[in-house]
């Protein structure tokens, strides 16, 4: 089978690489590098070095031969992404080449511009390239669950039945996005959806939960290691925690600390993207499935963290920053997660193993994490009318816990 | 009250500013003239002439002196989005300036891009320049009806109310948009609710039916004329069938005819959106009205004009062609479209007179129509993989019309 992973540099990217690989796929990956610029950017670096892409493809074709490719490019420029799809002909494509980050696309309007033209254009660009060279070809799109927000309603996967002034139908979802760029996911959505209707193109849309971790079963040793952002912006929030517990910085809880939502490992995460590539929908089709293991609140995970910190003589202390983001802090939460289960997903991870070897992976790496500590608090708030970077470091609003 | 109009040079913009400088309000109006140069490129022009901005500009100053003014400039420059809104000011703003056709948008790719880009991008300037220079103001936003597509429901005004496993809530009226167009003000719908979320912005989200006609109370003589499209990619139904009309061109009624569509007169699109901007909604409100008069089927209006022309001695008939849209030619269709009403909206303008005074405003042109007439029928495949304009006539289907 041949899988065509867009962003294969990234951290879910270049993990599934590695796992594809290893089932006997061929695996076809571009890359701009947005990801390595955008952490620069912001002042910020890997927790766990990673090596540059030549040498990361290198390693794998001494591996795997001519069953590993690679191009440099970039998704808006329509002639790239019409070439690659042209060139290899993937029976699936895994689009995981957006810019990921809600904090980043809240920075200034030059970054919500950005987010939404890349991830949009670049999406777009990729539903032309399959109708005109691949049309047969599974995108597996890479959406959040995000994009359905914390409404006061149990969540299904894309799709709900409503009977509404005495008639029955079928329809999407609601979606109600927080930040810029998990609006620029819902868009995504969209065009996915009516690119499948249109086109007769098939599509597996992933709302995926919070990813964590430092491993997979394929990351065996440093030249095989995945890139790891503890910084505000990049750094999702069990990592961050795990990155603050090595360097006794305060676990930063939002808030009040309440917000939930779902969580999976990377090693899980990784396996579920593998199971959809096995089972493509069928022709014409656009599925929806919600990506996690588990629900969480945040400051459960805080607490968790820290006690499995205090295990091995780290000094983690919580602490209640001021919220920067436009969320709700306490919210009912109740989502459905059963179609990858019925396709076979199971979780193979328990999240305190997990924390536990993110740990012992970051301890090695404590001074870069040091280096770096001011971009964990550099908080961008969502609702100011600034439009450049924060500098400034917010102090935290030390509130009890409980 | 200051009144800015985006897209003042356009079919509604040009006919909005004439009625709110009658009104006594303030108007400043920009536009990157895109509708000329769309209309241009395609091969066609306004059956109408219109002067040149600067002329059309010069004689409303002559008449109202410095309550107009007029900006030429593109919303997707973020600089000109922000200056204008600092230097103005306004109170309410009407946003007319986005590529309007969804024919156009599926000619091939880099017109979907155009599209997506120019309406999301250009929106995303209009409402960060509204939050950094004019947060009170109202944004009037030209949305369609043709966001919610043709479920087999009832459409409601934006929002409706549920019940699923046992919760009640109120979602957005889900979209099954039809175009990469139609996508595009989806993207914007919710991108503007978002902001008014955001940053306590205010905005009227108008899903508008088709707009006919081409007169409105203060279009008087030729140098007020709006402009009026008859092709194929920027020519309306009613507007292209009147204007087939007038040549003796077959109306060009597309597969079966039964599309159902809300439709409203120019002269009542405006006064809609007069008395939208003199009842804006509450800071931080994101309003939803759908805007039209009366539904109607194609095949029905097609039949309408061909019996108003008959009268006039003009030799109109009514044919069926190959549909090149993507749609459903026979389907439910119930909207609401109340709260205009309870705002005081009154349709003025019965469909039948109107035809009957487009028809005598056409027949003037008909050496105009006549030039381009083979842009009525130069018709873009939706599902088509050609990535140019077609430049081949579609023959006629020749199927009965009952």
């Amino acid at each position: 089978m041949k899988v065509l992973i867009l962003g294969l540099d990234g951290y879910i990217g270049w993990s599934l690489a590695l796992r594809q690989l290893s089932l006997g796929n061929e695996v076809c990956g571009i890359d701009n590098f947005s990801r390595r610029k955008s952490v620069e950017e912001i002042g910020s670096w890997s927790a766990i070095p990673i090596l540059p892409i030549e040498k990361r493809i290198s390693i794998l074709q001494q591996e795997y031969g001519d069953k590993i490719s690679f191009y440099a490019g970039d998704l808006v420029d329509s002639n790239f992404a019409s070439d690659v799809i042209k060139k290899f002909k993937p029976d699936a494509i895994v689009h995981l080449a957006e810019q990921p980050s809600a904090p980043y696309s809240m920075i200034d309007q030059s970054h919500t511009l950005y987010t939404q033209s890349n991830n949009v254009l670049g999406t777009l660009n990729v539903l032309f390239a399959m109708r005109n060279h691949a049309p047969k070809s599974h995108l597996i799109k890479l959406g959040t669950m995000g994009e359905y927000g914390t409404p006061d309603l149990e969540i299904t996967e894309g799709f709900m039945e409503v009977e509404f002034r005495g008639k029955k139908a079928t329809i999407p979802y609601p979606r109600f996005a927080g930040s810029w760029y998990h609006w620029s996911k819902v868009h995504d959505s969209n065009n996915v959806a009516f690119a499948c209707k249109l086109w007769g193109l098939r599509s597996t849309d992933i709302m995926q939960g919070v990813v964590y971790g430092t491993r997979t079963s394929q990351i065996t040793d440093p030249s095989k290691h995945t890139r790891f952002d503890f910084d505000e912006i990049f750094g999702t929030v069990i990592n961050r925690y795990c990155a603050q517990a090595v360097i006794g910085h305060p676990l930063t809880v939002y808030g009040k600390g309440g917000q939930t939502r779902g969580f999976l490992a990377l090693e899980d995460s990784v396996q579920c993207m593998s199971i959809l590539i096995a089972n493509p929908p069928e022709t014409g089709e656009y599925r929806v499935v919600n990506q996690f293991d588990q629900q969480y609140q945040v400051s459960d995970l805080a607490e968790r963290v820290k006690r499995i910190a205090d295990k091995k003589g780290l000094d983690a202390q919580v602490q209640r920053f001021e919220n920067p983001r436009v969320e709700k802090e306490e919210h009912y939460y109740k989502a459905d997660h059963e179609q990858l289960k019925k396709l076979g997903f199971k979780a193979t991870r328990h999240i305190d193993d997990e924390i536990n070897i993110m740990l012992d992976d970051l301890i090695i790496h404590e001074d870069r994490i040091r280096a770096k500590k001011d971009q964990m608090t550099k908080l961008v708030k969502w609702r100011d009318g600034s439009d450049m970077i924060k500098q400034r470091v917010v102090n935290p609003l030390i509130l009890p816990m409980d």
